[in-house]
């Protein structure tokens, strides 16, 4: 479906060695020297580049609020995207800070948006189905979705964008995305679940058991896609779509939060050459991020208690990316300086 | 000598009902509302605002290094103020990514900067002594370090700046704030040191008893400004007299790492209340910073494994301050943005 290339190494000892000769002592520019590493081994140069970097924000529904797992209502699914419209939410102020464009995608959402309303208009069907009765969409959905979502970035990609990041805003969004996890990993619901938008212990309790008796239900299912549909949800899968796109266009992904890391393991569950274009900007306060993470073997920028979705994670350490690049591009060698190095 | 006042709290209830009726669940921002919190708290307002942020790097030179507890030449200081003057330092690269003012103080520095360098020639004396022998400073000479720094800030005051940001350079210069560090806190160098530049095991355990016995000579000395003085360095008394100066004028202090920590903690010993206008940007690797930031019972926002000094880490961390400050004046609250709220 994806045929994504592992970047290839031949340039690392030539990359370590330009980071070590910068005026610094060995290493201390700590994760930025990691993470230059890694954009310069993605991008084949010694010389990195962010081009016209974006957020695409992918918006859906989720039939599984029918089960009370979430304690706002699912009309804030529109109301919110309706709010990056008119560009006052979280994303829109860190997207503005940071002059990344703004893309917002309807993906499910349970609402009729007018047609002039300036989102990407890719509804696959309005919200899922509950997945604690029925499989949450058809193969063809996810596919649909899967596709729509290599679709906008192929067209990023072709516009000069090499550098994205995905958010998500999905009232039960945190259920499916738990699910999904559980599903992938082997990591139980009583682990993984969490407070998403702010459920008290009770509730947190519940929407495990509602996660446990849907993989039970799910047990037979093996194959990633089908794990997709059976627990949705289409702005997750629209994510896994534009992430396995992205690797194969060789593009940079800043990993978001909790939903987008789900949909990056399922991205992985089809291809997981996928990781080798990730960096992980930050670890959410939602129980199981880490978890996620671990599973990944991921070690994320920004642990600073974030757990907004949106993208803003990832928005608010784009510019520990670009310090990244700008080091790595700008800063003089101990010889260009005149600076006598160790010994 | 400076006069410090705790910022009122009388704004506590307004600022925290603006920050949770943002639209985002309650504290879904992290470590980013905690920060809006304090920079309202000491601007006294609910619109605050950073206003011409600046970065002063602080050089000057230890007498203690011929002790052996470097292993960089001390020429690499002056050959380091060199670097910044031409742009090509990693505070350079970092300065110039966040529109950061930038200025080069010569505090201390063991050679003869042409007049027309442009730097703020404040030279103490070429310098410290080496305080395994000796005194680092007099008592005068530490005091017309504290009274340097407070005048730059005066300055950088007078012409609009609300922020800012101290950085350090100076070989050797890790011993001496270890040295300070533990005397004010009564932690052990045992504990407290560590590799600096990049000393191997040998080294620090060299360093560390250099320090023990250096605390040791000293032991009768409690006065805080006389504990500068012995222990010295000139960059850190005058980094400690512009942090008390920032702080009686009202202005924010972004904090960097082990160096400037060390600063601050010999500062917070002649004021206390100079805390109350710090915000920790990141625990450096350096051994020792977490201990530091333990005592000041701070919590950094980034733990990204720098330890670079120059103020780089709080360069770095400057864009999360911004991003606090700007959901804060830009974010919709649910009502302005006609979404519903939990229950």
């Amino acid at each position: 479906m994806f045929k994504i290339e592992v970047p290839g190494r031949e340039l690392d000892d030539a990359i370590s060695t330009k980071i070590n000769l910068k005026t610094k002592p060995l290493g201390a520019l700590g994760a930025l020297e990691k993470t230059a590493h890694t954009i310069c081994t993605i991008q084949h140069t010694l010389t990195p580049e962010i081009r016209n970097a974006a957020v695409v924000v992918c918006a859906a529904d989720h039939g599984v609020v029918a089960e009370g797992v979430s304690p706002y209502p699912q009309d804030v699914t529109w109301q919110m995207v309706m709010n990056f419209v008119g560009g006052g939410a979280a994303i829109n102020v860190f997207a503005r800070q940071h002059n990344l464009s703004l893309m917002v995608v309807d993906a499910g959402v349970n609402y009729d948006f007018a047609p002039e309303t300036p989102i990407v208009h890719s509804k696959i069907r309005k919200s899922t189905r509950n997945f604690a009765k029925e499989p949450a969409m058809t193969s063809v959905e996810t596919r649909k979705a899967l596709e729509a979502g290599a679709e906008i970035i192929a067209k990023l990609h072709s516009e000069g964008c090499n550098t994205v990041i995905f958010g998500e805003m999905g009232i039960g969004n945190t259920t499916s995305a738990t699910a999904l996890f559980c599903k992938l990993s082997g990591i139980t619901p009583g682990e993984a679940t969490g407070a998403g938008t702010g459920l008290d212990s009770k509730g947190i309790a519940h929407k495990s058991q509602v996660i446990e008796k849907a993989l039970k239900k799910y047990e037979a299912v093996t194959d990633p896609v089908e794990i997709l549909s059976t627990l949705g949800g289409l702005e997750i899968a629209m994510i896994a779509g534009g992430m396995l796109k992205a690797a194969s266009c060789g593009m940079l992904i800043l990993v978001d939060g909790f939903i987008v890391t789900s949909a990056l393991a399922a991205a992985h569950a089809i291809n997981k050459n996928v990781l080798e274009y990730c960096i992980f900007t930050h670890q959410s306060d939602e129980q199981g991020h880490k978890l996620m993470l671990d599973f990944l073997k991921a070690e994320p920028l920004l642990k600073i208690g974030m757990r907004l979705g949106e993208g803003t994670g990832a928005a608010v350490a784009y510019p520990l990316i670009l310090s990244a690049v700008k080091f790595m591009n700008e800063m003089s060698s101990f010889e260009e300086a005149g600076v006598d190095n160790k010994d």
